[in-house]
């Protein structure tokens, strides 16, 4: 093959907030599949807020990007060719293909995707990995019972706003936590939050609180953690007891560096947030849904109908073209996207 | 009845560590039991960390102490007048009598000690309130394997002791944080600690981290968390994925006043725990054993036998006279105390 791709590399590792100079777009050959492979042509590709932590090279649960590798992303797109019998050219698939125009995956790792269930950019969100990560945090460790209060952050974002929706049809009481007047009546009228806080509104963690409080009259069982910081500092001395936390990202903190003991970026000691957990009898888990691929055909069985029935409403933020993928995920660190961020990338 | 009783009031709240100026020593007739209510002459009180969590008005899981009222305690004493049919004169039994020579409780309240099956202490310590909180709460949420490793700190204390000893029934490797050489040789000696780190030799939250993974080569899969502090700060980035925290206390932190937002006392940042948290997909846990009482009995059944064989070990450490009980409640709180502190009050 003599035809050309473009990707875009990690050119150099961000102290903070990362910029156009920690991105470079490389063109070079595609490549060719090899034994068992798919090569795909990328339609579609996803940001999310993780890949900040890939920027870093602090020990995670993940690997690093290197300095010169493709930034890490799942996209969507057709295969174009395939040394597997499980896909043919003209299927489409989803797979981790990075920021780039084109993948090669070994075939294990790519899901088939129908394009005639839907638009295939569902693959990326509200039934992809951010939706899966809201429905399977909530359901595994907020374990949501009728009538309980439910607060959730970035509450118009794929993550949240399928919190929202799972929880409410649940029976729970949903307030959610947004940036902007808009986002708040996005997230009211369109994904049927109970009421939404404007946290650019409420200048420190105490004027949030007093706003949640006011949201919250029976307090909260349930905080899905997906912000860190200010939020998190309002929210926590409302929780009730026998709460639950579950903890998929802390968005608020990903450019405060590798937030080591002594890291700037946050005044909230830890005795205030242990102190609460232990006082309110919290339960408060970490994960990553990565671990949890086993439990994702049940997602798609229960939530696939309802997201095709209209009953959960998703929204998408669309950026046109590679070369603008730097700039949409500096944009997403700062909330400037609405809904799902993704990229179309062909 | 014209008998005069002993009492300890709370006369001022502390700010910070308590001295004697915070307790007063009060004379007063001896209660008179009312219907279905039983008076007990106490003989043995407890003296614990959380009863400094009583003397702030800090919203918590239980109400503060009012000023003027006895500070709230568990003890074993001897029936000496009973208005119900279930206690008799010369039974003993153990309640919350308070820092108080004598106590009435409806009976209903207490638990009947038989001082056959061996000393009455033990319902304060290794068959009580602590032994419990360290079994129930490394089962119940350190969900212990064979083969993993276990931190806990105060590790001659009653929790701490009996945290290790289950742990090690389990197969696990127990590494223990206590003050001082004395104290590990102790936890090493007489509690079966694989290893025992003494974290007054080393500095810093960096030096006693140092130490711990030369102790710990698989990384820590429990850490049972009972006093805060440096030994957290140490602790949580050894924690192995999937790791689990049940906090029952945090000792260390108890005198840094109400450990509000801004408040000192600790510098280590919340980011840095919550990172670990989400990254290392943690289970974290806090309990307050009194929401377990149901459990109690299978615990009695399965431990009591242990202590009665000599299986499961404990030290006891008894200052004499009511009125000292201030001297080593402060001293407590620094880790004056050998095992489980207890005052003789007759």
């Amino acid at each position: 093959m003599t035809d050309q791709m473009q990707r875009i590399a990690l050119a150099a590792r961000p102290e903070g907030a990362p910029g156009p100079e920690h991105f470079s777009l490389e063109t070079g050959p595609v490549p060719t599949p090899g034994e068992g492979e798919v090569l795909v042509r990328v339609h579609y590709m996803s940001l999310d807020p993780y890949m900040r932590g890939r920027m870093d090279d602090a020990k995670s649960y993940a690997a690093p990007v290197p300095i010169g590798g493709t930034m890490e992303a799942g996209g969507v797109g057709e295969v174009i060719a395939s040394n597997s019998d499980a896909f043919q050219p003209g299927d489409f698939a989803f797979g981790m293909f990075g920021w780039a125009t084109h993948g090669v995956q070994n075939a294990k790792m790519l899901r088939k995707i129908d394009p005639a269930h839907g638009p295939i950019t569902a693959a990326l969100g509200v039934l992809g990995m951010p939706g899966f990560t809201g429905y399977h945090g909530l359901m595994e460790y907020g374990r949501p019972k009728a009538g309980e209060t439910l607060v959730v952050a970035a509450a118009t974002g794929p993550v949240g706003s399928m919190v929202g929706q799972i929880a409410k049809m649940h029976g729970l009481r949903t307030v959610g936590v947004a940036g902007g007047a808009d986002k708040c009546a996005l997230a009211t009228e369109r994904f049927g939050f109970d009421a939404c806080i404007d946290h650019r509104a409420h200048a420190d963690a105490g004027a949030l609180r007093k706003a949640l409080a006011a949201e919250c009259p029976d307090g909260i069982d349930i905080y899905f953690e997906n912000v860190g910081g200010k939020v998190l500092e309002a929210v926590i001395p409302l929780m009730n007891p026998f709460g639950r936390i579950p903890i998929c990202g802390m968005i608020s903190w990903y450019n405060a560096g590798n937030l080591g003991a002594g890291a700037a970026g946050d005044v909230t000691p830890a005795p205030f947030l242990w102190r609460n957990i232990l006082v309110k009898f919290l339960s408060v888990n970490g994960f990553i849904i990565s671990n949890h691929w086993d439990r994702y055909p049940a997602f798609l069985n229960e939530v696939g109908p309802k997201v095709a029935a209209g009953e959960i409403a998703y929204v998408e933020d669309i950026a046109e073209g590679l070369e603008n993928a730097p700039a949409a995920f500096m944009g997403l660190l700062q909330g400037k996207n609405v809904g799902k961020q993704i990229v179309k990338v062909i």
